[in-house]
């Protein structure tokens, strides 16, 4: 059984077009995957939705399901066609190679990814191992995230896609780098039931959730260019929407990015970019932390000495929190985010996607 | 007769809540402006609505109008009380000079810009004479975008109110640096009726239009950090609503200000950039020009030989633009972008708003 979820982004590539066809027509019974790295198969036209369907197609035969069970995935350069014949020569070889583990698998999607990013945990008698992959600063337009997770739970297709939706909500859909979203991102989790175990619902979703978080963290941790993962927790909002606004307007604005980087407790900007959220704030009733140093209370400099040294020294640290309540209500959410560097400016002006 | 747009963050610099609503007390009768630079007396409670006011009171006195007819606008460093001793004693200096042009005006309220930023227009036996401000890469939030537009013509104020409007839509709304918008943003114009005469409606929007064009591409050139202003023209499009979110998306995406900041037509974040906009893209309906030279056709690399070599020779240009057609409609919408640099991060990482 498998559940995913696809970029959102109007420009899909071919293989995230196929894919996701493929896994409504077979009803979530998805039994293989194949992928390849270094080429997108992005506004490639009819000819790259022919080149994802022969990659199924080569992978069905070299493993032996029937092609409606099976998914492609690409990450890469984006507007040039696939080199067909060396990447069927390669799903025949990966194919013999299959069951001699999970690594070589999370290796092998790597672009320019600093290593592999794995995962494993334990729930009920099940196991889920995962795996990620985003290169240079996690931009997932520079190098598209693809995310796959197995598990040899037993679920039905409801509760699968239930978890992963929600699994995905507070792990993947709350990070960024810059805001933008690739035209191949895929995150795939796949149930074989082979464990016969059947954990609960909440059980399932939980261990699913934590496994991803664990993998986002060490997506943005590895990224090149990033010195610093910043934990934005927005707390006392009137929902969890308006409190995800604030996180993500806080997390993607270039100039609280670049006081990331500078380590300087500029709460100004991080207040202002809550302001630019759309959610009605009152600032007035705003507190911020850094970390356990409070910067700001009611909307102004917090009193007391020393605070601005203290919170300088917290935003050394490689990972820190970036805490503010809004005062407005009870909900809360959180957002990861990391520094705007000379490096992401280098990678990403020197670098083709 | 003046009119104002201020800015739509939720956290309003004192100056911005005292100016907004002496405007709408006054009914628009404005006849005179104080601005401090340096300090931004924002995220200042109570004290800072006091000194707002105090300004005002010392203005009003200096000059011999009554205090309702008197707005305030400040820029510069976030979170810190006005020195407003030293703000006063400035007032009465300054007033000392008044009738020695706008120039002096236009110099003064600088903050670390290369150099004033002046426009002057005329139209129906009027003038129209302006000036902005706005620092380092012109992002708002780092150092706040403050423009004045003075003139002679006798206009009601509903008339001054939409023509103010409408300018300010296609220039000042229409530019973007980081997409972040400052505490204290303020575009202020007045009316005086000096000359008597009373130039059309539409005459005056195009004039006004025309000289704020010409402030906003002054103000994206003179940046520190911008090596190239672009216009991302986006046409074809459902509405102009689509149009000027596509536009938006591609100006505000870091993945294309890097590429400008590199000189690569990577086309594909241009069109990834797009399809995060929010519009329903259709990939395959799109063309995408730089300058004259076509780089994607129906979503695909453009055929034809040397087109990147070309295209990449227009990004070296300090001025061009990127155009894009979507190919569902006949709307269109113009959006100023310009580089990520490594100079932007620096200033931002470095200076304290």
């Amino acid at each position: 059984m498998g559940s995913a979820v696809f970029t959102s982004n109007d420009v899909k590539a071919a293989p995230v077009l196929v894919s996701r066809a493929a896994l409504a027509r077979a009803r979530g019974d998805v039994r293989a995957v194949v992928v390849n790295s270094g080429n997108a198969n992005a506004c490639t036209g009819d000819a790259g939705m022919a080149d994802a369907r022969a990659m199924i197609a080569a992978t069905a035969a070299a493993v032996g399901v029937p092609r409606k069970h099976v998914l492609v995935a690409s990450t890469g350069v984006i507007g040039q066609r696939l080199p067909l014949a060396r990447v069927e020569a390669g799903i025949g070889a990966a194919a013999a190679t299959l069951g001699r583990g999970f690594d070589r698998f999370a290796e092998a999607i790597l672009t320019t990814d600093r290593g592999a990013k794995t995962a494993r945990r334990r729930v009920g008698g099940a196991t889920l191992i995962g795996c990620t992959k985003g290169a240079g600063m996690i931009a997932p337009n520079m190098a598209t995230t693809l995310t796959f997770v197995c598990t040899d739970a037993k679920l039905s297709r409801a509760a699968l896609d239930r978890a992963t939706r929600r699994a995905t909500e507070q792990t993947f859909n709350a990070i960024t780098v810059d805001g933008d979203t690739s035209t191949n991102d895929m995150l795939l989790v796949l149930a074989s039931g082979a464990s016969g175990a059947t954990p609960g619902g909440k059980a399932f979703d939980q261990a699913l959730t934590d496994l991803l978080g664990d993998l986002a963290v060490q997506l943005m941790r590895g990224g090149e260019g990033v010195h610093h993962v910043v934990t934005v927790h927005v707390g006392g909002a009137k929902s969890v929407a308006a409190a995800t606004a604030a996180a993500r307007a806080i997390a993607n604005s270039p100039l609280v990015k670049t006081a990331i980087a500078g380590g300087d407790p500029n709460w100004g900007r991080f207040l202002s970019a809550a302001g630019n959220a759309g959610i009605r704030l009152r600032p007035e009733r705003v507190d911020i932390w850094l970390d356990r140093v409070p910067i700001v209370r009611g909307g102004q400099a917090a009193p007391g000495p020393d605070l601005e040294a203290r919170a300088a020294r917290v935003m050394q640290r490689p990972e820190y929190t970036l805490r503010l309540d809004l005062g407005a209500g009870t909900a809360q959410a959180r957002y990861l985010a990391c520094d705007l560097s000379h490096e992401y400016v280098s990678i990403n002006a020197d670098y083709r996607t």
